[in-house]
């Protein structure tokens, strides 16, 4: 494989760099946030629709896709990028995220970890040299190597047994991997302890990945200490591979952490806040539900260029919300989506442009968040729930 | 308003027509299927799919649009066409056949009709002239009378009855409408009496409407007793003027009624079955759940020209179904409704060409309906009673 990463320019004032991602299925721009489709779907969208919005790489869970439709359809439906339809660039992670988070669903053991299908209850073992060889079957440009996940707030001596667990993991990963199309990343953990992240990205870089992710972050942890993991670990990583921190996705947290020298970025945070009302604008995220949208003939954004703002008024997405018609997750999640990848082609366009540090002052100090995260993240589990028992009309 | 209706040619050997609408919002041809729109969306699709599926007309229900987002929110918007964004025609009914469907819910006498909300339980009251007020304020391009629509059952005196009420509140109907810039259909009724029938029509052709809808059909009687009722209903009506078969939308039912000189038809029928994984193909409709679809790498309709076909397998969609992915109810509607908006365009070339006798004789000899549609339906009416505890994720 052609080399993965070319950096174009560094923020001379902080950490963030712009660059360009090379892959079998095009080259896409960096710093980029990647949208989640688990099941091999961003959820309401066609591929056209990511397109049309400016999406230049999308992520597909392993664990999902293993357990359905299974490898094997996947396979001879040619792979992933041709089953979904989308000849862009494809992440894949390694499955181990989800199945570290099924709780007592999994066993797990340094050969690898037993684990329950959430859909039916099957058992399944994953190991990591099974998880290389699904995701090579699967296609994707980049893929993940399998690491262990413990929780936030696990102590020290099972972060670090996780982490030496994951060490030795990757390094299976590396000497299972063959299909030279493809890029393993490996994935830096140790938890929120300095010294174990500073081993971990040690012994990653003595192996030698094309680029490296933040693992283990994320979640749950205060912010100020995700920053600092992030600003002790981006300097010992190699600067021409790419940096990619796992599941970030606000807004806020974008500019920052590309201010720390992160390059990539996924999360379903854009697309899940779409679905349950929740829009971004310029200067805070906005609940559509709320009453006083009942009758604004405006855009639920002035500024924002999407196909929902450029065609729908705020009282129309309201009118959807309220009558639960499935137009309105679709519309939101294309203006979430869109403002998003705006956002990053103007935080790229302002490194080039060595604006970088206005543009993130100006940003933060307008843009509010709201702590309806919390809510949102509370409601989507126990619709989760109902999901699986119901269908829908 | 200009001449509404121009008949372009007849069929010699059966009654059917081909010819165009013209409305202030655009020409469309006929014969003519009106997806519908109940709240202001058809569900799952933008203004922007409609287009690119050739969809010349839609329907939205005022009963639903009366209740929920209101008028006032709708006029400040400038109107339906611009509150949901279609600059094409628009077809509202009169909310009498939702309201009539209310049960219990309801009280009629000849003023008018009180109802209860099936949302909130609040009560409303309808007459023939506020179900005018309401749709020119609304703003579609077609119209409708209120009309009594008593089920298929009921005995001969109620149906009578209820007929003769009808034609008295289209009386209302036609005085009390006065934008020019809309076209206000009669509605014939008379259940399955043809005698009743033949009454209806010679009353609301005295009155003299720019077209008829045959009203009080599809209802649940017998498919021969609907055909009957319009064989004898559709040659009493004047030529020039288009007729409206309200509630028919299966592919078999259409080729059916357009040889008796039907122009119009609407039906919720192919969104809903795709909603419910039930896909038109060229020889039958098929069920998309079934797990023969898992490994068909090939699209659900060969010959089908639509998104959907062109771009993704039947095992994808099948994948999507089994996930309860939002976006296969997206794609399913999509090749449903391109399916049917084709079926219409053969069909109008076919009578062009004086081959439509033989293309209905083969399209019936090869299509297979199933039996599915029962079964939908009693899915659907438990479906909408759970959809209304409950949110989407």
């Amino acid at each position: 494989m052609s080399q993965l990463f070319q950096l174009a320019k560094t923020c001379p004032r902080t950490g963030a760099r712009a660059g360009m991602l090379t892959t079998p299925h095009g080259s896409v721009h960096t710093p980029l946030f990647i949208p989640v489709g688990s099941q091999g779907t961003v959820k309401t969208l066609t591929p056209h629709d990511l397109e049309s919005l400016g999406v230049g790489m999308i992520l597909a869970n392993t664990y999902h896709l293993f357990l359905r439709p299974g490898v094997e359809t996947i396979s001879r439906a040619g792979g992933l990028h041709r089953f979904m339809s989308w000849n862009g660039p494809i992440l894949t992670d390694s499955g181990g995220f989800q199945v570290f988070s099924l709780g007592h669903l999994r066993r797990v053991s340094d050969e690898g970890v037993v684990f329950r299908s959430h859909i039916d209850g099957s058992e399944h073992f994953l190991s990591p040299e099974l998880a290389i060889e699904v995701q090579e079957a699967l296609g994707a440009d980049i893929i993940m190597v399998l690491d262990e996940c413990p929780p936030y707030g696990d102590d020290d001596r099972h972060i670090k047994q996780a982490m030496n667990r994951s060490h030795i993991w990757a390094e299976r990963c590396q000497r299972r991997h063959n299909r030279e199309d493809q890029a393993l990343f490996g994935i830096v953990h140790g938890g929120t302890f300095l010294e174990q992240r500073k081993q971990s990205v040690d012994y990653l870089t003595s192996l030698g990945f094309p680029g490296y992710a933040l693992g283990g972050l994320s979640l749950g942890e205060p912010k100020d200490l995700m920053h600092s993991m992030i600003d002790e670990t981006v300097p010992n990583l190699p600067e021409d591979r790419p940096r990619y921190l796992m599941g970030v996705g606000s807004p806020e947290d974008l500019v920052k952490c590309v201010a720390q020298g992160v390059d990539m970025f996924d999360s379903a945070l854009p697309t899940r806040l779409g679905r349950n009302g929740a829009l971004f604008t310029q200067k805070c995220r906005v609940s559509i539900g709320n009453s006083h949208f009942k009758g604004e003939v405006g855009p639920v954004d002035h500024e924002c260029d999407c196909y929902t703002c450029r065609n729908f008024s705020a009282a129309y997405l309201h009118h959807l919300f309220k009558c639960q018609e499935l137009l309105a997750y679709r519309l939101a999640t294309i203006h979430n989506l869109r403002f998003i990848v705006r956002l990053m082609e103007q935080i790229r366009q302002s490194i080039l442009d060595d604006t970088f540090a206005a543009f993130k002052d100006d940003f933060l100090g307008r843009y509010q968040p709201t702590d309806a995260d919390v809510r949102v993240e509370q409601k989507r589990k126990w619709l989760d729930s109902r999901l699986k028992k119901q269908h829908l009309d």
